[in-house]
C-alpha cells in the first residue's frame, strides 16, 4: 500500500491519472513560488487532457502586479455543472536548511510526501483529478459537467486570479451549479472539518499625527503615541460580538504599530497603527467602519491629551476590498460532501465558519460554494507535508462526492 | 551701532577680539558639523592665542565612535579658577533651502546674524571671548585662572568630548572652582533663565515577544501589541511625581513603538517600544528603574492575555549612561551671574533646573556649574539666528559676571 513507501523516490507510475501520489509528485517539483507558474499549471494540463478535458490558459494582467497564469478546465458540454477550485502557487519555501527534505523533492519518508504545496494545495488538486479519473474509469463521464478552475495567484495579491477567472469563465458562457474548494480544512485528522462560509475581513491603517518636539520640552510637543495607546485600548478593550448560530466571535487583531523614531531625545511627529478584523455575520463592512470609527474617534478625543492642545489629527485609511462574511445554504451541495466524508472516514465533519479567508469569497458571488482539503497543520511552514494516506483518504471522498452530487442532479 | 547693521556681509573688523560679531562671523564659517572640526577650534586657537592664552588641542578616540577634536585654553596660572565650557560642534544644517540665509554664511539682515550655531553656542562662545577680551582691555587679567573648555562633541556621542577633556584636564593638574556653560537658557528673551541644575535622563528599549501567528487563528498565537499596549498604558498612567521645590515634575515619553510587520494578516512575533524619563530629585536612575520595572511586569502580567498561555516575554533593555538628576549648590556663583544679568537687562532671570541635558551634567562632579547663554528659540532649526543686540547684551553679561565672580573670590 501506498502509505509504507519509505523511500524517498516516488514509485508510483508517472502516468496514472487515478494516482494522486503520482499526480502531486509531478506537481510539487514544479516550483511555482507564487506569482511564478513553474510548469505546475501546464503539468496539470498535460495530465487532464487525456482524460477528455478542454483545457483553457488564460494570462492576466493589471497595473503593479505581476502577470499570472491560470487555467481552466471542462469536461462535459451540459447538464449540472460542479467546479473544483484551487491553486497551484505555493508561498516560499523560507530557509531550505529547515526542511528535511527538500521543498521541491517530493520525498517520501515515513509515509509522508514533503514539499511546498503538499497540503495547501496541490495535495487536493492531486486528489481531485484523481477521484475524476477514478469515476470515469469505474462509471464513465458523470451526466453533467466538471471543471477545474486552478488559480496561480492565491497565494499572492489575488488580483489576477480567481476574481479574473470567475469573471473570464461567466462571458463565455459557464454557469456553475455548485463548487468545491480544494483548500486544507482540517485542523488535525480528515474528517474533521468542512468550511460551509467565512467570516468577513477588513484592515485600516491609522495615521496618527502629533506635534515633534524634544522629551524635555513636551509641553511644545504632541506625542502621537499616547493618542495611538488610547486607540489601541478602545479597539480592542470591548468584545465586538459573542458571535452567531453559525459564526465564531468576530476579533480584531492590531498587526503592527510603526514610529521609526531612531532618537530617544524626540517625540516623535506620527506613528501608524495597523489593524485586521475577522467578523461574523453581524456586522458588513459598512457597519463595522462605523463602529470601529467611532471607538477611534472617540479615544482620540478623550482627556488623554495635554491641556490646551488640540487632539492629535487621526487619519483612517480603509484598505481596499473588505471581504463581507457569508455562508452557504445550499443543504444538498453541504449533505453530499458531509456525507462523503462520512462515508470515508466514518466522521462527521463539523460545519464551520472559522479560519482566514479563501477564494470562496470570491465564487460565492457565482454559485455555493464549500471547501474540503487536507489536514492543515504544516501549511506555510517548512517541512510541509501531507501523510500519503491522507491523500488516497481525499481521493475517495472527493469521488465518493462526486458521485453522490451527480446523483442528487440527475 | 551694530544692529542696525543690514549687509549680509559683516563689517566688524575681524581682528577685533572685543568684538562678539567678529568673532562668531569667524566661527560659523567654519562648516563643523558635528564631528568635524571644520577649522572652528583651528579659528577659536588663533583668537586665544593673542590674548595670552595657553592653548591645547587634545583629540580623543573611541571604538565605534568618530575622533574627536577639542580645545583647552588657560590664561593665568594661579589663583581662582573660573572655566568656560561649550562646543563647537553643530547639528546639521538640513535642507540648506529652508534657509533664508546660507547656513555657514553669518549674513546679518534685520540686525540678525544666520547661521547654524549662531545661538548653540558659537554665539556663546564668541561672547565669552569678547567678554574676556574687554576685561582685559579695561582692568587687565584678573586675579586668577580663566579657562576655556571646548568639545567638538556635544551634539553627537558626546563619548569624546567633554567627558575625556575634564579627565584629560584633571590628569594634568587642572582644579576649578567654578564654571558656567554657554548653553542657550533664554526662553524668550536675554535675562529670562539661569539653569542652576538639570533633570536626569533615564531611557529603555522593551523587546516584547509574543507568539506568531494567522490574524484567523488568534487562538494559536499570542498578539505581543497586546502586552505592549498594556505597558504602554501602565508607563504613561499615573505622574511619576509632582516634581519638588527646585525640580519640575517628572515626565515620561514614548518615543518609538516599532513591530515592521508587512502583512495585515499576520499577528506578529515581536514589537519593540523605546522611553525616556526626565526625572526630579526625587529618583535616582536605579529607584527610578525599580519604580518602571514594577510597572511593566504589572501590565505584562495583567489579565490582558488570552486565557491559557503565557504572559508574553518582555525584555527591558535599559540604556547606557543615565544622568542623575543634579542642583547646583554655590550661592556666591549663582548669584554672581544672576547678579550680573540683573545689571545689565534689568531683569531678575530665574533659577530653573527644566529643559534637556548639557554637558553640565559631565562638569557637575568637577566643580559648581550653572549655565546661562543666549535665546534658544531658533536652536537646531533652519534659520537659526541671533540678534546681534542680544550678542552685544551676553558680552556684557560675562564680562559683568567675570568681574564680579573674581572680585567674590579675592
Ligand atoms: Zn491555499
Ligand atoms: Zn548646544
Amino acid at each position: 500500500m501506498t502509505d509504507t513507501v519509505s523511500s524517498p523516490v516516488s514509485t508510483a507510475r508517472s502516468d496514472d491519472a487515478t494516482d494522486p501520489v503520482a499526480i502531486l509528485t509531478r506537481l510539487i517539483r514544479c516550483p511555482s513560488v507564487t506569482p511564478a507558474e513553474g510548469g505546475a499549471l501546464a503539468a496539470l494540463q498535460e495530465i487532464l487532457a487525456p482524460l477528455g478535458f478542454a483545457v483553457e490558459r488564460p494570462v492576466f494582467s493589471d497595473i503593479d502586479t505581476p502577470d499570472v497564469e491560470n487555467l481552466f478546465a471542462r469536461a462535459g458540454a451540459a447538464g449540472p455543472h460542479l467546479v473544483f477550485a484551487g491553486h497551484t502557487d505555493v508561498v516560499p519555501p523560507g530557509d531550505q536548511s529547515d526542511w528535511r527534505e527538500g521543498p521541491f523533492s517530493a520525498a517520501i519518508v515515513d509515509g509522508e510526501l514533503y514539499g511546498r504545496g503538499a497540503v495547501d494545495m496541490k495535495g487536493g488538486i492531486a486528489a481531485f483529478v484523481a477521484a475524476y479519473a477514478r469515476q470515469v474509469e469505474r462509471a464513465g463521464h458523470p451526466a453533467g459537467q466538471v471543471s477545474l478552475l486552478i488559480t496561480g495567484d492565491e497565494e499572492g495579491p489575488a488580483v489576477n486570479g480567481t476574481v479574473k477567472l470567475l469573471d473570464w469563465a461567466s462571458a463565455r458562457g459557464e454557469r456553475f451549479d455548485a463548487c468545491v474548494v480544494g483548500e486544507p480544512t482540517n485542523p488535525a485528522a480528515m474528517g474533521d472539518m468542512i468550511k460551509i462560509g467565512r467570516r468577513g475581513s477588513l484592515s485600516a491603517e491609522l495615521r496618527i499625527t502629533g506635534v515633534q518636539g524634544h522629551v524635555a520640552y513636551p509641553h511644545l510637543a504632541d506625542n502621537p503615541l499616547r493618542t495611538l495607546t488610547a486607540i489601541a485600548e478602545a479597539l480592542m478593550d470591548e468584545p465586538l460580538d459573542a458571535g452567531s448560530a453559525e459564526f465564531p466571535a468576530s476579533n480584531l487583531e492590531i498587526t503592527s504599530i510603526d514610529t521609526g523614531n531612531g532618537s530617544v531625545n524626540v517625540i516623535p511627529a506620527r506613528a501608524r497603527l495597523f489593524f485586521n478584523v475577522r467578523f461574523s455575520d453581524r456586522w458588513t463592512p459598512d457597519s463595522l467602519k462605523v463602529e470601529l470609527t467611532r471607538r477611534i474617534e472617540a479615544a482620540a478625543a478623550s482627556g488623554r491629551f495635554r491641556e490646551g492642545r488640540d487632539a492629535a489629527n487621526v487619519e483612517i485609511v480603509w484598505r481596499a476590498r473588505p471581504s463581507e462574511s457569508f455562508l452557504t445554504r445550499d443543504d444538498a451541495l453541504t449533505q453530499a460532501l458531509a456525507g462523503a466524508v462520512k462515508a470515508v472516514t466514518g466522521r462527521q465533519p463539523q460545519l464551520s465558519t472559522s479560519g482566514g479567508t479563501s477564494d470562496a469569497r470570491f465564487i460565492k458571488d457565482f454559485c455555493p460554494v464549500v471547501e474540503f482539503g487536507l489536514v492543515g497543520k504544516t501549511m506555510h511552514m517548512s517541512n510541509e507535508r501531507v501523510p500519503v494516506e491522507d491523500l488516497e483518504t481525499l481521493t475517495r471522498i472527493y469521488e465518493t462526492f462526486i458521485a453522490r452530487w451527480f446523483a442528487a442532479h440527475a
